[in-house]
C-alpha cells in the first residue's frame, strides 16, 4: 500500500456489448498509459468479452449449456448496445474503425495486457452463467466482490460500465 | 463528519433490471460487510425494484396509472438485461441461483438492511413515474439529488449502475 | 491545481437515452450547484444528445451519412432505455415532466451553460459514428480520453451513465 490513492483505477465491466467493451478498454488503458495501476472485473454479461472463441466444448448441464450456445464467444461476436441489426451494426462499427485506423477491441485487449492491466473474471457470475476457466481467455485472475472491493476502495476512478 | 473518506460508498441504481439490481446488491452489501457506511439511491426504473407485490391499489391520473400497470412490481417481476425472452431468461437465472444456493435478490435486499444500509428512493423519479410512498416498501428514505450528491461526496465508491 | 480533490466531478455518458440524460444532467447541474467544477464528457450515442436538430447537410460517405439519418438529432428526439414504444414513451415521459413543471433536458442543458459545466465531445466516437463539429451545438469542447482522466483523477464523483 505504499501506492497514492490516485494510483489506482478500476473498472466494473458488466456489459458485454461490443461498444462498452470498446469504451472500457479505452479508459482502461488510457488510465495505464498514464501510470496508473488498473483492474478490470469483468462480471455477468461482460464474462462473454473473455470467452476463447474456440474452447474445447466443456461437460455441463444442459440450461448452462443453452447459455453457453446463445452467448456471444468473445470480441468477434459481440453485439453492440444500439442499432445492432442483427449484428450488421456491429460489423458497420468495425468496418469503419478499421477504415480510420482506430484500434480494434482484440488490439486494445492484447495492449491492456501489455500494459499490465489485471483483468479479473467475476466467480460468482462464471458460476451463474455456467462458464468454466477453460473456456476464458490465458492469463486473467479470478476472484469476487470482496477482491474488487479492495482495488475499488484504493482507487479514484471507479467506473461501472 | 468524523468518518474518513474511505468509509462510505454510493451507488446510483437506474436501472430496474433483474440482473444490474443483484449486482448492485452485491457490491453494496459486500461494501457494508467490510465496513463501509453504504448509501443506495434508486432512481428511475430501479424504483421498480422497490415496489411491493401487493400494495394497495392508490388513486392516480390515467398516464401514471398506466406506468403503474406496465412497471413491474418488485424484485419477483423483473427481468434482465439481456436475453430476458418474455421473462424466460430472469425465470433460468433465478433457477440456476437457487440450484447453486446463490443469494436471491430478495435476500440480498434483506441483508442490506441487516446491514443498515440507507435505501434511498428518488423523490423526482417518484413524481415523474407517478409512484407513491404507499407502493413502496417499508424502512426506506426519500430524497432528491442534493441529498445523493451529499452522500456521494464523501465517497470513495461512487457507481452508476 | 489549488483546487482539493473534492472540488470536482466527472460524468462519461456514452447513453444516448433521454431517461439516462436527464439522469446525467440532474446529477451534473445538481453538482455544479453545490459549487463543484463539472467536466460532462459525452461519448458514443451520448453524441446524439449534443446534435443540433438543425444542422446544415455535411458531405461524408454513405456509411456515415447513414448513421447520420438513423441516430436522433438532439434532445428532442431520443428515445427512452425502457418502453420506449416507438417514442411513445418518450412522448408519456416528457408530456408529465411538464405537466408537473420538471425541468426538461433543454431546459437543463442550458442550466449547465449557465453553471460553466465543462460539455466535451469525444473526438474518436465522433470520428466513428461520423459525426463533425458543425452537426454539434456551439459553446462545447473536443477532445479525447486523455484528457477525461485528466479531469476525472482530481475528481471525487466519477460516474459512467
Amino acid at each position: 500500500m505504499s501506492q497514492s490513492l490516485s494510483d489506482k483505477s478500476t473498472l466494473v465491466v458488466f456489459s458485454g456489448d461490443l461498444d462498452k467493451a470498446i469504451a472500457s478498454f479505452i479508459i482502461g488503458t488510457g488510465a495505464a498509459a498514464m501510470g496508473k495501476e488498473v483492474t478490470m472485473f469483468f462480471t455477468f454479461w461482460g464474462l462473454n468479452i473473455l470467452r476463447k472463441e474456440n474452447a474445447e466444448p466443456v461437460k455441463k448441464p444442459f440450461v448452462e449449456k443453452m447459455f453457453g450456445w446463445i452467448l456471444p464467444k468473445g470480441p468477434e461476436r459481440l453485439g453492440i448496445s444500439k442499432l445492432n441489426m442483427g449484428g450488421l451494426g456491429a460489423k458497420m462499427m468495425k468496418g469503419i474503425m478499421k477504415k480510420k485506423n482506430i484500434v480494434s477491441l482484440q488490439e486494445l485487449m492484447e495492449l491492456a495486457k501489455e500494459l499490465d492491466i489485471k483483468i479479473v473474471a467475476c466467480t460468482m457470475s462464471m458460476d451463474v452463467l455456467g462458464i468454466t476457466k477453460e473456456e476464458l481467455i490465458d492469463g486473467i485472475e479470478y476472484a469476487g466482490v470482496a477482491s474488487y472491493l479492495a482495488d475499488a476502495e484504493q482507487s479514484n476512478i471507479n467506473l461501472f460500465v
